[in-house]
């Protein structure tokens, strides 16, 4: 069976290369539910890998050939062998968290075969306080991020007795996650790309697209300024990259958040973005790289359907983006939360009141963050438009099983670009916000040390409104 | 630094598909030293990681643009990345062999990526005997199998106390390891491909290479009749192949393969051959699969420097190959040994006789066995040439350590090809036969099962003889 490929998917295959491979992955964690025996994981192994039927989204792959005039098609992979894609790992002694992040770091830094499906799913154990972890690796020329985390909660379930659960990649008739699975593929193909492709009338083809965006982007940016400081200082996580990749995650408690959001008169995202601020500002104050003037975070933010005008009829992942200042020049906390409260309020003003093409090329910039870039070539360009992105995702706020086994966490790995070294993600959870940080391994050294940092940031915000 | 690349390595990578990677591979089990602390392995893959400079056959990748006429060259990885290479890993519960095994097995089926140098060392700790394993992977383009083996062995020593040992990729001037990697690469270059090459004038060319090969060993063929039986009977090991393998190993005294030859007047080849043959003849008939004719068995012989003239001045691996008929269709286990050591004498006596041109198509179909019949085009054939390779190569007699651990087994992995699903390479090491079984997993059912195959074909023998 050959499918089109969506040009948004297109310009992933295209854009990715060995320093940047284009996937996406999410890290989850599990409590074994009590009655777990010995053979737990490996049961849990045989069960995954035993599925009968596997979904479409999760057979295809890319092709190329004469036939197809050198133009990439998605094809069912005739050769589907479950093995390669589903996999048993183990940590090595003394299995810490640190084991954990070293493999996922590593899992995550190979580039996907393209001559297979583009995804992996690992079952890992051997973590020395018993939990059982997953890291999901799924291509975005696939399913975007959002979808791709929607897809692995799709699985989920609230009840902690249900057994018998099907893998994410099960092909299920009218299921929840077959659902899920639809959504990422049409996610993905009603990405704003394909409709400023569509309201441009720009030809399918990868030498025209990217001028016609950049034309369109920087028409639309032009009249930006508030919203839009593309003028953001150079760091040092603004260079080139490599294909290594470092990966930590932690979670706080949502009531500590909540808590100083409500002290201060801000929002949770906002005490989010400040805990990045603190943390970037300790971390690069530490390396002696702090800039004198403000990072600027890219900041995606959800856009309700009629701003957007695009959102699908399913109420899919219509996001604009907010260009926030961190404030990181600031010494003090509480300035600190206040500039990006401040900042991040008059994006969203800015974002209300632009004309939807504006939004369009906006979403564009927010939806792919990974791949605009590189098409544009911004990340060749001495001024980088934004320091980092900081994404907040929100998730499911009560507790999940999977047979049985209770999710504790659940932390999302994206994509650095050149350019843009670090990436942090961040998605609530029972309670919890759990932070993801994906940076290339060499642009952004010692990069677990932030966790440490934001750490510091929180417990600082929390004295300085006196919580 | 760009060099050129050698045809036959050419060849490898031309013939490479995702259904048939072209890398060897070698498995080896250690025993840490007594003093060996908690973090012993951790220790060890740092030591092995933190390399100061890699020697180039390691830091090599293939490459081919414009500039290159679209051909293949060499060229000096100048991203490479160690951690890309060497890899921690560590077994699942209960770190059975089966584990191991499992996990060897899907790490050689998966193919390397070409933009990178085409090697990897993993460190795999979790055995639940507390021994530790180390699985290379190296491209059939880099080194050939028996190079493969002679470079693992370089670094090691007999010295129990020695430490501070490199690894195999270290940069050593003068050093032992130095040569073999040296060796490795001219051994790869003077392969009988080459030679044949020069021999006849044939254009570098991947189209017309094949043919005029073809030629020449259809030329030679003709006229062999008890040294090439080519004609095989078909059998399940005989068909298309996945790209999925399974890996078996196991190992047995030598002294009983030497007591059985002394008992019969054959030699411990012979009684590898005959192990090979009673446990095909179980093995095929449990599926229902043997066929009514003997099976044919590839067996690459070394020949002496002044019979092959294509040896080079250091000793290389000059070999020829004898087609063995195993006599898997004779009940007594004492028959089939006798078949097999008349089979093989024949052989020997016909290499012996052939031309220095025969001699070197026959080199040519034994050196490199697994991309010969590919390029060939013998995979396709309804007779197959032979049925499955079985190489035995002699390791070293005493005990060998590296770093203190104790060498205690050393398994080849091969390559499976089309035409050719299952591949049995034994190597001798310090009083043991160590057996290496490499098969297409769903060509090969169940191909574990034949290591207890061999076993009974062994207790069947030393009946058989009376030892």
């Amino acid at each position: 069976m050959v499918t089109p490929m969506d040009p948004t998917a297109l310009g992933f295959l295209l854009a990715e290369n060995r320093r940047m491979p284009m996937h996406v992955g999410g890290l989850q964690l599990f409590e074994p539910p009590p009655d777990a025996g010995e053979d737990y994981v490996r049961e849990m192994y045989q069960q995954m890998r035993a599925t009968d039927e596997v979904a479409p989204l999760f057979r295809k792959r890319p092709y190329r050939s004469v036939k197809t005039g050198g133009q990439y098609v998605w094809i069912d992979d005739d050769e589907f062998d479950i093995d390669y894609h589903v996999r048993h790992n183990a940590l090595p002694q003394p299995g810490r968290p640190r084991e954990l992040m070293e493999l996922v770091s590593h899992l995550h830094s190979t580039r996907m075969a393209r001559e297979r499906p583009l995804w992996e799913w690992h079952l890992i154990e051997g973590l020395r306080d018993g939990r059982v972890a997953m890291y999901a690796k799924l291509h975005h020329a696939l399913v975007d991020g959002v979808s791709a985390n929607r897809l692995l909660q799709s699985v989920l379930t609230t009840d902690p007795d249900q057994r018998g659960m099907p893998a994410p990649w099960a092909a299920r008739p009218r299921a929840r996650a077959a659902r899920a699975q639809e959504q990422a593929e049409r996610s993905l193909a009603s990405l704003p790309l394909s409709v400023l492709r569509q309201a441009l009338g720009v030809a399918v083809d990868a030498a025209g697209l990217p001028k016609a965006l950049y034309t369109t982007l920087s028409r639309s940016l032009r009249n930006q300024t508030s919203a839009l400081a593309l003028y953001a200082p150079r760091t040092i996580l603004n260079q080139k990259i490599t294909g290594a990749r470092r990966f930590a995650a932690q979670d706080w408690p949502v009531e500590r958040l909540r808590a100083i959001g409500k002290a201060s008169g801000t929002t949770i995202n906002d005490v989010v973005l400040a805990m990045c601020s603190g943390a970037m500002r300790d971390y690069l104050l530490a390396l002696d790289e702090l800039p004198e003037t403000s990072l600027i975070s890219m900041v995606p933010v959800g856009l309700r359907a009629k701003e957007s005008q695009v959102a699908s009829a399913e109420g899919g992942n219509a996001v604009g983006s907010v260009m926030v200042q961190l404030g990181t020049q600031l010494a003090d906390p509480l300035d600190r939360l206040q500039a990006v409260h401040r900042s991040m309020r008059d994006g969203k003003e800015a974002l209300a009141s632009m004309t939807p093409m504006q939004i369009l090329a906006m979403s564009a910039l927010g939806q792919v963050p990974a791949v605009l870039p590189t098409m544009l070539k911004l990340g060749g360009v001495p001024k980088p438009p934004y320091n980092l992105i900081i994404s907040n995702v929100p998730g499911p706020r009560v507790t999940h099983y999977f047979n049985g086994a209770r999710l504790v966490g659940n932390y999302p790995l994206s994509i650095p670009i050149d350019g843009m070294a670090l990436n942090i993600t961040c998605t609530s959870y029972d309670g919890r916000m759990d932070f993801g940080l994906t940076g290339c391994r060499r642009s952004v050294p010692h990069l677990q040390r932030i966790l440490t940092h934001l750490d510091d940031a929180l417990v600082e915000l929390e004295q300085a409104v006196g919580v």
